[in-house]
């Protein structure tokens, strides 16, 4: 067990904590690196929470990660963003991302479950003062969910900047947690009459839908076209 | 403003209270339960988040929806179970379920958007001690993913229902959170040659996968047929 901060930048995995450890299904953890920087990268939002008043609070936000670290933004005005860039000391946060890839349908109502990835990042969140750093997060925002748009698009302005809040949480006390592979039903059930299986969610999306101002003929850029 | 259980059972909404009612947005905010339930009812997964040593964690989970309660469920050994069954009292959690619809690109970056239906839930959750309610709650979380479910398949054995905790949260601190329709540019921005609109995610399932252990001729129960 070592403390957050503890792993080298070159190591394959983070280093484990007693609050990364899970108290059961630790056959499920993970800690390399590249398993937790996949299951980020693909997401669109992360479930972001913090302490307010003693009491916990949980809010989807969009996210995006440059290296070991992550970034979430939002209006100078909001809640989580006001309170990191309230305190030097920066806002004790949990970020959580999660993909339901299959719903797990046993014979016996116990054994149901879901496989899913799911990344749980712990640390505190800073306010992003510096121009250069603000700016860089702000394009990994934008291609966080669609690679290569930042470029396709008008760079916010001053006050646009002015009136965006941008944190910044490290990846140093991270850990995954993932169920793969099919039924896992009691032996004595298997003969029981009920189907059983997996349900794969879909992924991805449908045919983006042009906004009805656009100029005609406008193309469907090319990082839109793989679907 | 009221507090929390202040809302009769029979009020179409939900009554905001000071923690309920956002910074700012606030025209994206509704407390509607017939909208609420619809966001509650479509999702897999929740995010819930609860205090721990001081510092929040979120953790996926599944979830159900009966009535005006909801039901989380886990292993007795688990941390936020047995937190919560550690104490009368209960334990504070907010319990967040978020769709994202489609991904809203526009001309300029600070206009990037996603278009989502989000519900938050403040409260305590308290384990769930009686036999009866523990398990209709337990159907319930079968049934939560795949309507029906529960009627097709073995339910707990004695053994099984003493190694789950069942957790109770009231809805009652309760507000939906939703961004719909399409781009949002500024008038100055609408001439710019980049390609602007809306990006729908797919939803719903693929075809259901058999158990390789699956008695040959099984047929694909009905509540999976719709997709």
């Amino acid at each position: 067990m070592q403390g957050p901060g503890d792993t080298p930048p070159t190591a394959p995995s983070y280093a484990p904590t007693g609050r990364t450890v899970p108290t059961r299904s630790a056959g499920r953890a993970a800690y390399d690196r590249s398993v937790v920087h996949a299951i980020l990268d693909e997401g669109y939002v992360c479930h972001l929470g913090f302490v307010r008043d003693g009491a916990p609070v949980v809010l989807p936000t969009l996210y995006a990660r440059v290296g070991e670290r992550l970034y979430v933004h939002g209006s100078t005005g909001s809640r989580p963003l006001r309170m990191a860039a309230g305190t030097a000391r920066g806002l004790p946060v949990c970020l959580t991302v999660t993909h339901v890839d299959a719903l797990v349908l046993a014979r016996s109502a116990f054994h149901h479950s879901m496989n899913y990835r799911s990344v749980v990042v712990l640390g505190t969140a800073y306010d992003v003062t510096g121009a250069e750093e603000k700016r860089a997060a702000l394009d990994a925002l934008v291609d966080h969910a669609v690679p290569g748009r930042s470029r396709d698009s008008r760079p916010a302005d001053k006050k646009e900047l002015a009136a965006t809040a941008v944190l910044r949480l490290d990846l140093a006390e991270v850990s995954a947690k993932l169920r793969t592979g099919g039924v896992n039903d009691e032996p004595e059930d298997l003969a029981l009459p009920h189907w059983a299986g997996l349900v794969p969610l879909r992924k991805g999306y449908e045919a983006p839908v042009p906004d009805p101002g656009l100029a005609p003929g406008t193309p469907l850029p090319a990082y839109l076209a793989a679907g």
